[in-house]
């Protein structure tokens, strides 16, 4: 990590720029499912915005995320609806993003900010970063840690940001009057703005969401539909994420191919020495491998099992 | 697995005897925790039983458990307590329970029906059979597939088993009358019952419960708590059971070893295929592997996601 880029050096700016959130006239979001639709309901609940234009390919979807009260325009024509922005939101899956960001770029007015809400981080910002010279926009990658296993404008909510982290990943050339713009606008939002390079950010989240994820998928695939029957509370918890999007997932897993074989083998190295400890018959070694486990699941708070997902 | 006693068949008489619940006019149980007290209040509640006489080491929870209407009577002396009981429920953990078969066995009146909830059954079934000749009591062991996070008979409810599956599994020499006597009891309860021996039920249990177990515990070992901060819902509801009880758990998996081994290279086998294609960038094998285990977990019914755990 760059010097003056650290967590707790950027929650702090993130801090100071909460205190006095600022006004985006024109918000213009482009894919407006659950995240888009969450900020977008967070711009009209907090008042920081006096348009919000929901940008999507799909007519009943706008529709869906006007009437909830996410945006207050709609338009298909991604050109025209970027073009009347101060702020630009990329809000879908991350294998549209790279490709999103080169036509948002050709669009819209120059010094606009751009913002991203992807689960990986390094190969967009790269793209991005290859073009920089001749870009009109100024982007600056984040993604919001928050989510849930449900879908869509109708599942978005205005408080879906509120005290989660939002990550915020510039480029080793972002100047730091972007950064801050970006992050003043994921704090506006309610989040708890960190900052940090995008590989630091990919090789964190293999650990805390992509390994995790393809673990969980690959338990409920090994499971044989006569077992189903067997199953009780932890099969279910634990394989809950399973349920999600085999395309964006593998969109997600493949982007972070080298984070995701690294976190999955620093588990892997765990559950070897369990099963050693198991094979043995070494109780205490056992005992002291789960306890560990029991003490970062236990850290983690048990008030925040009650949250979403 | 057997003839005669394979999962429909055993549905079927588990059926029938739910329709004509027997009474059960004096019930031991020695444990009074979640399974225990959960037991005793569905004992209470649908009026199988006149007196549910609670035993335990700590007077402080057997307290609780009558306070709660779990149990009617209760002692600390496990030989009096089972003397007077026409039917004995053993629902300790697992690494406690063939000594206390040993002791119940000692003090029971000739002939008195014996059941456990244990989560493994073949070293507990096993260690029965080695001196079946010289038994006072028949024992037939069990396994109710229900369970919460939440411990202790404060946590213990009514409905408990109510549409779970309780597994019964006789050893090879259990008579016919006795296997049908404790199916009856756990169908009373409201359970669907079926019967299988030991060896397939821990098998099948090590692919639904013991094995996720592990790596949901590795997944949580393995996350240093740096990370903490940047987990959301994915890592939080696939490392949820890691927060249960290590020395419990220790002895399920100390107990279940070959199965528990066997189950986590079954899903290693998935997840070193999902980091192939990861690795050769193949997106379409990816997704199939992703839509697999998707398909599997939504056949779990979303439902069910709504029960306790």
């Amino acid at each position: 990590m760059r010097a003056g880029r650290t967590t707790s050096g950027s929650q702090t700016q993130a801090a100071s720029i909460r205190r006095t959130p600022r006004q985006w006239p024109t918000v213009a979001i482009v894919g407006v499912g659950l995240i888009g639709g969450s900020v977008g309901l967070a711009l009209v609940a907090r008042r920081l915005a006096s348009e919000v234009i929901g940008i999507g390919r799909s007519a009943a979807s706008l529709a869906e995320a006007k009437r909830a009260g996410a945006v207050t325009r709609t338009t298909l024509d991604l050109a025209a609806g970027v073009a009347e922005a101060e702020i630009v939101l990329v809000a879908s899956g991350v294998g549209a993003i790279p490709g999103l960001l080169d036509a948002i770029d050709k669009a819209v007015r120059p010094g606009t900010l751009i913002t991203d809400a992807g689960s990986t981080k390094a190969s967009i910002v790269s793209a991005w970063e290859k073009r920089r010279r001749s870009r009109r926009g100024r982007f600056v990658g984040a993604h919001p840690i928050a989510g849930s296993h449900r879908r869509g404008p109708t599942a978005a909510t205005a408080d879906l940001f509120d005290g989660r982290v939002a990550v915020v990943t510039p480029a080793a050339t972002t100047p730091e009057a972007d950064i801050e713009e970006v992050a003043g606008f994921w704090a506006s939002l309610g989040a708890n703005v960190v900052t940090m390079p995008p590989r630091d950010h990919d090789r964190m989240l293999a650990m805390t969401s992509h390994a995790p994820h393809l673990l969980a998928a690959a338990i409920a695939a090994a499971t044989p539909a006569s077992a189903r029957q067997f199953t009780a509370g932890g099969w279910r918890d634990t394989t809950r994420i399973a349920a999600g999007d085999p395309g964006l997932w593998a969109d997600i897993l493949l982007d972070n191919a080298a984070g995701v074989a690294s976190a999955v083998s620093r588990i892997t190295t765990v559950t070897e020495k369990m099963l050693s400890a198991i094979a043995k018959g070494d109780r205490r070694k056992l005992v002291a491998l789960l306890q560990r486990a029991k003490d970062e699941r236990d850290a983690l708070g048990k008030e925040r099992d009650a949250l979403g997902s």
